[in-house]
């Protein structure tokens, strides 16, 4: 098997796009794959500030690189779950990797503000997914209005999309069909652009350059993250590229060039949506109602945690 | 495992519907669920003069006696597509189908028009699936304006609009997605309203409908239909559904209800079309063009088998 770029022997196959690759022509086929997603979507340019959302994954790591390799203004930020362990290799697998370049990273921490991921699965009925899903994007926005970021980078492959994708088509979720863009223009000028360079990229593709590039990500998946459904969907995808390669991307792309507008909602709808967002009581962040969902689901937690320590000092003194 | 309705010993487990029926419950149910889609999606009422097309397979029989034994008007129609064996077993059993219940039958054989499936696909380069759903949507038009029928009802079961859907959206056919629909409305004057009354009922429900009121239909899928790639459809949609029942009826059932409308064209291009309408010089029937897609197909053979026979006649003249 021959590079289908120099002629040398090839390191990795890519039956998608009928191609194969040695090592430094994979990386340029990569690096080249990205840069294109951005440009072609206007994602953003070289005066925008990046903030680029980094869990230690293989994705957002490898989206990290290449963005600073091109020579875009980068600002990495970690959220810290407090998932056990798992968070604990993550965060300093993300900081391992941001010393070794000299690359700009930020952290916070969930459980500095006793609202960690199994804080709140312990204080709601809520799905974890759900609750973590809320939590990034308030701390993402808020990062990004805290660092002076134009846009909002996340390492979303064309697995996740693909897949996300199915089941939205599946159950005709015409909500998040409408919602489902590689970019995502802000609704509120304290918001900002939301992008995924990734969205064409194959989580195959992504783990081949961290592995090339010998980027140290955390291999495990969240623990909380059994998602059936979701490896159902990814699985019978896989099929369906194996009888037909590039099936995937097609889906992905195809949906975004030709169908996507088609849920988009009425001008009418968009129009009254914006105007309708007011200012949340809490953290001062856009909001349509008088708190924000992360302020909400973050009252609910303060207020089941209040009440179960009054249960617990209560209970001694009956005791006694 | 008793039966859902009657609590009677159960032949026969529903998984999408969370139930179990014995025999008599299920043909009830059956029967239920076709009436529904007919009046939930206005398919059409005793008065109308219904051409039900059969292929002698068990969708479209099931069809036509459920139809005929909930007092509809029905009138068969059964094209003779002239594919050897199978051509004449399928319409040997529509015939004695129509036969033991005292049905009007008309049939119709390509072969007597020199316009057989294997004739088409000797003189032209056209897939035999394309070429085959022209020459039906042709004669099932015509037939219908010849027996003064209101309506042409099919047989497509939930599989087939499920395995078509998902295909259409792989590759987002936004075209073909606008008409995906249980009810199409025609066009011109010519032509006349087109239903799929078990849209929403499964293959293995009108197999075991078929099995249980005996009806003796052709097994053999056509010998044309190699149709990998819709038997990955299926496969995939069949792995789906094992996961998670109900997962083919949600989804084309939410297209139609959520979804489909996004894909229809716009009132000006609607309006667009219908103006554009003409009639063909050939049949007689409307056309976009001066011949329409079947006058083109059928003028395409004839020259290409008046070419062959001249070629024959020439032969044996160079030899002498």
């Amino acid at each position: 098997m021959k590079c289908t770029r120099c002629r040398e022997p090839a390191e990795v196959k890519l039956r998608a796009h009928n191609s194969a690759f040695c090592r430094a022509c994979f990386l340029f086929f990569f690096q080249r794959r990205v840069a294109r997603a951005i440009e072609h979507e206007r994602m953003f340019d070289t005066s925008s500030r990046v903030l680029v959302a980094v869990s230690g994954g293989k994705d957002s790591l490898a989206l990290w690189e290449v963005l600073a390799n091109d020579g875009y203004q980068t600002v990495g930020f970690h959220l810290a779950l407090g998932i056990g362990a798992y968070s604990e290799r993550s965060r300093a697998r993300t900081e391992a990797f941001a010393a070794a370049r000299g690359l700009e990273l930020h952290v916070r921490a969930l459980a500095d503000e006793s609202l960690s991921i199994p804080d709140v699965m312990g204080a709601t009925r809520r799905p974890a997914c759900a609750a973590c899903g809320t939590i990034k994007r308030h701390y993402f926005d808020a990062a990004a209005l805290e660092h002076g970021c134009d846009v909002i980078a996340t390492g979303h492959n064309l697995d996740d999309e693909a897949a996300r994708l199915l089941g939205n088509v599946l159950h005709w979720q015409t909500d998040h069909l409408a919602r489902q863009k590689p970019v995502m223009q802000p609704r509120h000028e304290k918001f900002v652009r939301k992008v995924k360079p990734l969205y064409l990229t194959s989580e195959f593709e992504t783990a081949t350059y961290a592995f090339m590039r010998g980027i140290d990500y955390v291999v495990e998946e969240c623990p909380n993250a059994v998602g059936a459904t979701q490896l159902t969907y990814k699985s019978v995808l896989d099929r369906l590229e194996d009888v037909s390669p590039g099936t995937k991307a097609g889906f992905v792309r195809d949906f975004v060039a030709r169908a996507s507008d088609a849920f988009a909602p009425k001008p009418a709808e968009g129009a009254g949506d914006v105007a309708a967002i007011g200012t949340c009581g809490g953290c001062g962040m856009p909001s349509f109602g008088t708190l924000c969902s992360f302020c909400s689901l973050r009252a609910e937690v303060d207020r089941k945690l209040a009440k179960r320590s009054q249960t617990a000092s209560a209970a001694p003194a009956t005791e006694a």
